[in-house]
């Protein structure tokens, strides 16, 4: 995807507020001596493996010059008790759950799809083994639910937590289970059930974190209502931008081989989209992904069967209904502001 | 360890109630309908490992005709909410809670530890693969979670329950470490850190399943704490009784090979126990070991060394801190009694 194909996505992206990348930050500076304070509650090795797969520490433990993810569940949930007009220090324990609930489930998912390399550097499972990357995991998953479980009126907080991690497992088994689906016939993997897949797999995670936030910050059930569900279309809305980025990105920006998920066969929405077209290229399209045919070849075929602007249409329509969430809910300024340009910026990052 | 040997653990069991084999039952037949309308909750493809794991099913779903496990850790929470004045309903969210984390943790640790069989059964991983059986333990841990804070005044259940999953994955992590530890020398395993590991391993969640049962059943906290201290040594008393099983047990009763144990180099309490004493038995037990001589050899040093005494001592203390942490407590009749009898049964399960 071009800077140009993106800024189609929403034309209109607010400016009047702090930029995402110095929310990024604010966030995860604010966060970090909790979320670090927790890791260290770990066993020393499980810690280890934990510190490592956040980017904060080499294997053996020496400190890390690279750097972790951008935070952006932590942000969503610092933001959301903004939001909902309480410090931002209210969401802290909601943004370090989620952190750590997002940390295990890469973990768990690297061994599930068998990925080597994330951010560059070996997964835990290639750098630690197997049975300690699911050990570590399951420390994270714990750890997770103790600091919400202990946090002041956290309960209500675990009932979310624990129902987006329900959802969570359930779009990764979807997930996996795609991967032995045909490519045509009736057993072929259809849109909307991508979009189920998506919705449980990312969206869960990150509107349960805006939400999150909002219910330690005291806000009403309308507000934290909305809030989960912007997270949820952000989810989906991200991973049809990332399954673009994983036919069309540039590798020098998105770290990813050309034609990648095509490659490896990857059940992506715009392939999906594409063979659902009626006419010639979806059909032709099937016949090469089933005979792995060139990658190149079929990255043409699902751009000419619509695959592309299907892809498009569906993360502008999902950025709609972000927007159309947040619009009628009592969230407070500046904090919705900076959510809405944070949305913005994700469905962005080839910028 | 024969009938004999374990008769001395505790000469004084008591009699006065139902036997724990018609406890185990009612528990089981009391919990089945909310342990199964959870797992129905999961996603049919985790849902049929979930089955798979607790003996309802074979592979593809088909009924099972053997039996899962005995339903130690259900029946603890069931008999919790009774010894607390409750109706043993009061106990089944707590009893699902803890029967599905229990499930979680031998589907995990069967791939940690690579093995391949169960219950005379493939292992889940090695019936589904190593990435599905990660899936199926994520999803009985999360849905563990959501059962008990969905369950009328589980907030202090859900932190209880957090902190002993947290325990289970620090004793987990020990008991790998544990395999690289040396035999003998400074780094050498000793019966103390084998203790705290066991605890942790074993322990925490027997304790948290008799607590979690009082929490729901409206015990005080001076019910809940012995009944989750009683646990714990039950645990610990458990995994040494099991120890002494996996050299000396019958294979034809234990359904595992005759020193199994000895000869997978386990670190095991007997054997650190002998290590641990004076004199020349546990000098040539560490050379035997070192080489990874003979089995029965080394068995025999075990007991020379007096590593089969210790172990029995060690069980007959832990035995004897469990009664006196429930005789203390404020807990009704009969479910104490059927309690304590269950715990009897349990380090006796060579009879």
């Amino acid at each position: 995807m071009t800077a140009s194909s993106s800024a189609v996505i929403d034309p209109g992206a607010s400016a009047a507020c702090a930029s995402p990348p110095l929310v990024l930050d604010r966030c995860r500076v604010l966060v970090r001596p909790a979320l670090a304070e927790a890791v260290g509650r770990l066993h020393p090795w499980v810690g280890e493996m934990a510190a490592y797969s956040l980017g904060w520490c080499e294997v053996g433990g020496a400190p890390a010059a690279g750097s972790g993810g951008k935070g952006l569940r932590q942000a969503l949930a610092v933001l959301g008790a903004e939001a909902a007009g309480a410090p931002a220090r209210a969401g802290v324990a909601a943004a370090v759950a989620v952190e750590l609930v997002h940390t295990f489930s890469l973990l768990h998912d690297d061994i599930m799809d068998g990925d080597p390399t994330r951010r560059r550097r070996p997964t835990v499972w290639k750098a630690y083994g197997t049975g300690p990357a699911v050990l570590a995991g399951d420390g994270l998953f714990a750890l997770a639910v103790e600091t919400l479980a202990e946090a002041p009126g956290g309960a209500p907080g675990v009932r979310l937590l624990s129902g987006a991690l329900t959802e969570l497992v359930r779009g990764q088994a979807d997930d996996l289970l795609f991967a032995a689906r045909p490519w045509s016939g009736p057993e072929r993997v259809r849109p909307a059930a991508y979009r189920a897949m998506a919705e449980g797999k990312t969206g869960a995670l990150l509107g349960c974190a805006a939400a999150l936030g909002a219910v330690l910050g005291g806000a009403p059930q309308s507000a934290v209502t909305a809030l989960e569900r912007a997270g949820r279309h952000l989810g989906v809305a991200f991973q049809v931008v990332d399954d673009m980025l994983g036919i069309w990105g540039d590798p020098a920006v998105t770290g990813k081989p050309v034609h990648g998920d095509l490659r490896e066969g990857k059940k992506t929405f715009p392939v999906l989209a594409a063979l659902a077209s009626p006419g010639p290229a979806a059909r032709r399209l099937a016949v090469l992904l089933e005979s792995d045919g060139d990658p190149a070849e079929a990255a043409a075929l699902v751009e000419e069967a619509g695959g592309r602007a299907a892809a498009l249409a569906e993360a502008r329509r999902q950025t709609a209904a972000v927007r159309a969430a947040l619009a009628g809910a009592p969230l407070r300024a500046p904090a919705v502001d900076e959510l809405r340009s944070l949305l913005d910026f994700l469905v962005r990052r080839d910028l």
